[in-house]
């Protein structure tokens, strides 16, 4: 049993991201834990856009955010993304956001594998097991 | 104690809202979300606009939704939004998106008042006690 | 010869929609104009979806801008398009955003025509081109 | 009389940036030559952040842009602006994006300075004025 990886990616805040509170707009951290989760997925060895070309979808069922402190244009703020729980047919992914050292944001989003030509649930695609095993901390080695 | 109200919003769904995968993103139910709350605060007799021009913030600190179906580009969607607990200091709302009658999906929020002026927490604005308690079903009428 | 046609859509801005400096990102009118564009597109008798359906895409080669006066949360702004020319490969659209009679911005974008399955150049799809002629108002009747 | 600066900023794209055509929805250009507008003010050694607190806006009044060739997800594309003329009360920049040696896109944008307590055109900052000029090549030394 090994350790749990997680992605770190540096974001810095687009003035787009901003709304009239002259914050970052609740709705964008979703955007920013897909970038997270893009790059932890990109440890498999297989970019997210590989995968979606083998013909298998990591569909969103889920997703929650619990807000601490605002994010603003001109700060670069870090966000990191770890694997909750991995299931045969569904991954549970867990987020962060810190600016600094300070915690601006948590989250946490459920997955079901599909398979592009049937949209219908499937089993995880045979190659991103073990890698997905591993990033999670379950690999046997 | 009356019935809790509940706003509706036809939305078109946008070109730009959708993604890849042909559906629309989950990071826009978040927006959806927020439109239908601006509705729901509009029956008070006051925009939320004007609540800001008030001087205060109904801030969002949780967030959550739940997917079960994909909307897509050229459907015109519902989302609705209840009061679904009132405090003194903040409000929670709950949201549903349909198509027809098929749920698309629900979720809700977790807001407290800030006053602009400190970016502190604050009790509901004076002006909006008995409106929201009208809405949250909670008017001793 | 007759009356070119013109879509007029009712957008509420929305929170989202709004930056830091208290009005709408510019970034949004681009979105805008494609609501105004896929209702004038609608005006055919297909749906811009079921366009897409038949096997062709209509994508923007250019895009421009300009903008006179900001919009608010908490406005509705009267998005509206034209056909600017018409092309046996490509349409040029026309756009307008007007809060009450106060024109906030106007537009223009350029499209070719794409078969869907070449991701080629090819001429508009037969079965659009008289309705197209007919919002140009270049039809002969 | 010195060299044109220009700023560059690699940025990878965002799966929430794709529509259900496969590639980078359009409006997302404008957000894309932002993040290459506030590097190269940053060149100032001021930030754009800092320039609001300064009580100045450097307001949109224009923008274009040309789309040769799609962007999609996983690809890192490269923004860079250069300014394109330079006048006491406004500024017109010039962008580019690229993939690899690939051009996608190129654009322009024109601005206003405001000044932010009265929502009128002014003059740029007195502070920024000799780092624009170097940026945009016309210094002196």
């Amino acid at each position: 049993m090994s350790e749990v990886r997680e992605s770190h990616v540096d974001v810095e805040v687009r003035y787009a991201e901003t709304d009239q509170m002259g914050v970052v707009h609740h709705s964008v951290y979703a955007v920013w834990f897909e970038i997270a989760r893009t790059e932890l997925c990109s440890q498999t060895g297989y970019h997210y856009a590989d995968i979606e070309k083998m013909g298998y979808n990591l569909v969103v069922t889920a997703l929650s955010s619990r807000h601490v402190k605002p994010a603003h244009y001109g700060d670069t703020v870090r966000v990191s993304c770890t694997i909750d729980r991995l299931f045969s047919r569904g991954v549970h992914f867990a987020y962060r956001v810190h600016h600094g050292e300070t915690l601006l944001a948590e989250g946490r989003s459920e997955h079901i594998w599909l398979a592009a030509a049937t949209k219908r649930p499937c089993r995880a695609p045979e190659a991103l097991r073990r890698p997905f095993d591993r990033l999670a901390g379950q690999d046997q080695d």
